[in-house]
């Protein structure tokens, strides 16, 4: 029932036993909260002087892993922007995600996605399984088929000590007309409830739950008005629109109030347009992270 | 702002400016409606005496399109059966889809994707771009980030003729928690009014539109309750749930009414238990599409 396993680098959670919450918390100790995306645009490839190819894709993620690694909490690549490159495309980021483990460095696969039943089970192994190529330390889902439907990624995730993030309320303009929609049983109030009840179902312990949701950076206050109660997750926060989308740490305040040590701020344009230089990215990743701080 | 473009079978629609309403309705006259899900799930390899591996999946892939696609109006891939085996298994669907289009197969690509902006982009242009080596003749696609997210995809779809199918009101109960939500103005009621707005918005003449819905063959009367006004979509409805999951001719009239004539039936495990023969196999799905006629 596992795919094939071809001569890969082990990792990081293949051996260890915490919980992704933990191994999270561990990160965010020693390098601060800051989640940088890998957003390989072609936009970004030219700017970097590199092809719109397989091989710009390689150049450019390894640069990142490089430069920015060690000093960011985790690294997102943008599943999309590999897959536009095919087969190809989706084999650079299996090379990224292996040198990724290797350096220690947590990654969260950007694949927003969801399906239900046995097709479930293939995305969650895929994305979270041992040994599987495309494994990362943790995957983004879509929970339009209800959040119960991505139980198999949930489940699985707990298993190998790995984590989703689940989208709930997303800062683009459109996104209202599904996550807003219900009043005070909205559609994202319902998607946080359930990921908390997950995270509750833990040791007990107080140790952080490993169901994190997507809530965007830029939403003001949506999360109050719909009555979702943030601060009460006990897993962690993806929060993309740092930056380049205009979020600062005013703007992360407004949106997550006392959830705030809960949010992984991500950002991802603002970043990588220092590059390529490694010394130069590195510094506008530490720099963006000491603000937020 | 393409990706490479690697030596690959030309595609049908590449030389073609038919819509895809045009060129279903032109399968659909020769062929009947019956859409056959290719679902290489490990058991159903396992059935087939195939290992669970990118071979395993390439002769199963194949195997489908040579019994079943003369005779299905359209050849459904689930994706995260192919992505289960990382790049290898997306090269595999490379070349079902090359090969699909030199036999004039119709496909859509299960994928289910949804992101915003420029990353929305990237993956149209991975499922719908001109010389992607992914390119389907339809791709579907998931509306959580708002309807009009998906516009990317919508716009590179009609430029290319080819087809969108995006998620609905699909038939697993856990589904209800977000696609219900609204009452009278629920979330799926809306996905179908945007659907059909877009269709709507083509040249006057009647020209079938190219934006579907995806819509569960077993949700009874949850269409009718719910508000959605299908016979007006002017697009193809993709109803999965035929045949493994129990729907037949009565089901499909329960749900569907007066919007009958524009659903594909989608039938996947019970045909492809059918095989590894392929006279079965085709024996199988010629008996479906007739039961359904």
């Amino acid at each position: 029932m596992r795919p094939e396993v071809p001569a890969a680098a082990p990792r990081a959670s293949s051996t260890s036993r915490a919980s992704f919450g933990e191994r999270l918390a561990a990160a965010r100790s020693g390098k601060g909260s800051l989640c940088v995306g890998i957003d390989p645009h072609p936009a970004l490839l030219a700017a970097w002087g590199l092809p719109d190819s397989p091989e710009g894709l390689e150049r450019f993620s390894l640069a990142v892993l490089d430069a920015v690694g060690p000093v960011s909490v985790a690294l997102k690549p943008q599943v999309a922007l590999y897959e536009r490159h095919g087969s190809r495309g989706l084999a650079v980021l299996e090379t990224l995600l292996a040198r990724a483990a290797d350096a220690g460095a947590l990654t969260i696969a950007d694949a927003k996605r969801g399906d239900i039943g046995s097709t479930m089970q293939a995305y969650a192994e895929a994305w979270l399984g041992e040994g599987s190529p495309l494994a990362a330390d943790a995957v983004t889902l879509n929970p339009y088929l209800g959040f119960e439907s991505l139980r198999p990624a949930l489940d699985l995730a707990r298993s190998t000590g790995r984590g989703v993030f689940v989208l709930a309320l997303t800062s683009n303009p459109e996104g209202r007309s599904v996550q807003h929609v219900g009043g005070d049983a909205s559609v994202a109030r319902s998607i946080a409830l359930a990921a908390a009840g997950e995270n509750a179902d833990q040791d007990g312990a107080g140790r952080p739950g490993h169901v994190g949701l997507v809530v965007g950076a830029t939403i003001g206050d949506a999360a109050e008005r719909l009555g979702l109660d943030l601060a009460r997750l006990n897993g962690p926060i993806l929060a993309p629109g740092v930056g380049a989308q205009g979020a600062g740490t005013r703007e992360l305040r407004a949106a997550f109030g006392g959830a705030l040590p809960l949010v992984l701020p991500t950002s991802s344009r603002a970043i990588l347009a220092a590059g390529p230089d490694g010394a130069r990215l590195r510094a506008a990743a530490e720099r963006t992270r000491d603000e937020l701080a």
